[in-house]
């Protein structure tokens, strides 16, 4: 196993951390690691936010649901896909784009292109002995976070990263069987295999949670994502992409 | 600099690979890598496609307008947008499930949940001496794409990751300014400042094209951009992306 291996394999989402903050330098080795990935087209469709405001921090923990780590830690970066740039381009070069800073294609090209950034600051910070959370819980309120971070049009931001010095080490969640994630040729239809692949999978959640908890969670994974989603959240979401100028034809 | 930023650092798209196929360990490797991403709530809401047979290859890289890298390589990997494993488990759990399934919010989910596994993908290719580029052509017809690969409703092909041993070693295009990219406390909104950094990245690109092709090309960045969204591409993608069941409300 080599040391890209073995980080991206010893990823787990930290969610408490030492009273130190990053460095200007550690901050700027991350996002140019994020810059680094490729991006659809060389369009760039992305940008990155960093909170140290202690008081912007707090109001972005409560958005999530008062979690103490999204104010509490290193550095807190949002991500955000951005076709605003491209918006100012229309102008810069006098052309009419809107049909494409409008379209699906590059609200998913944006959300894409930013998502791959991430990962790839993620790893960095790891690599640099930091740990890190996503904080998708940002876009609870996304109206919110805009008016705090002072978002324009065409950007959105999709998930905050919470990085800094480990003060856990949580385990590793197993995850879904590789032949369950894993197709080959075409999408494995035989409805049968495919329930008996999530029954396994259950089984080994179960299990781990069990062993975790000393049995006070016993709970499956089909059951745990059934009782997730049977209540739907964010469902302001398609307004609000719109409204922001994405994924409206 | 550790091996895992200089990896990050280190990347260009490959678009000629040896004729060297990847073995089973080796593509087990990747997923698994690929896997072990950060996923929201636990969702795991991606599948990846692997396409070995050549005729299969030879239909993707003609969709994606005849680029032979899609075909010769040594492995095709199809990233896909998964919530069809929720519909069934829906089925499992005797619960509707469908308002989270078809809403916005999940759709982006997917799309996240299956980059961040692409980029850890990509990087654990690149480690191990292999090389990838991102194949976003196969949006140019995913109806198609679908039926190559027998996807299933809830499923959306998002885009392809051709692997091999590099045969060629392009050069690093410079990305936008750090400063341009990276904002702090706030979305840089100084429209003049916003300009001037784009006017000093056409520069950089400029020279770059001009270098590079001995003055055949001088294009500058914003002048590519507009170039490119003043076609709009993909414009079928709104109806497809619903009539898969995602993003409808």
């Amino acid at each position: 196993m080599n040391p890209v291996i073995e980080t991206i394999m010893n990823h787990r989402s930290i969610r408490k951390f030492e009273e130190k903050l990053l460095t200007d330098e550690q901050i700027r080795t991350i996002v140019e690691c994020a810059q680094a990935a490729s991006t659809s087209s060389f369009i760039q469709a992305y940008s990155i936010i960093g909170v140290k405001d202690p008081n912007k921090k707090q109001r972005l923990a409560e958005i999530v649901g008062n979690q103490a780590y999204v104010a509490e830690n290193g550095h807190f970066f949002v991500f955000c896909g951005d076709l605003h740039r491209h918006q100012v381009i229309s102008e810069i070069e006098e052309k009419d784009l809107s049909t494409s800073l409008e379209s699906t294609e590059k609200f998913m090209v944006a959300t894409i292109d930013a998502a791959l950034a991430a990962q790839n600051a993620v790893l960095a910070a790891e690599s640099m002995g930091l740990g890190a959370c996503y904080i998708g819980g940002l876009r609870n309120n996304l109206e919110e976070v805009c008016q705090i971070l002072n978002i324009p049009t065409f950007v959105i931001p999709l998930f905050g990263i919470a990085v800094g010095y480990p003060a856990q080490m949580p385990d590793k969640k197993p995850r879904l069987p590789f032949e369950h994630v894993y197709h080959e040729e075409g999408y494995q239809q035989d409805k049968d295999l495919y329930k008996q692949e999530l029954a396994t999978y259950n089984q080994t959640i179960s299990d781990y949670y069990t062993q975790r908890t000393k049995g006070k969670r016993t709970d499956t994974w089909t059951g745990q994502m059934a009782n997730m989603l049977e209540n739907p959240k964010r469902m302001y979401m398609k307004d609000f992409v719109k409204k922001q100028g994405f994924n409206q034809q």
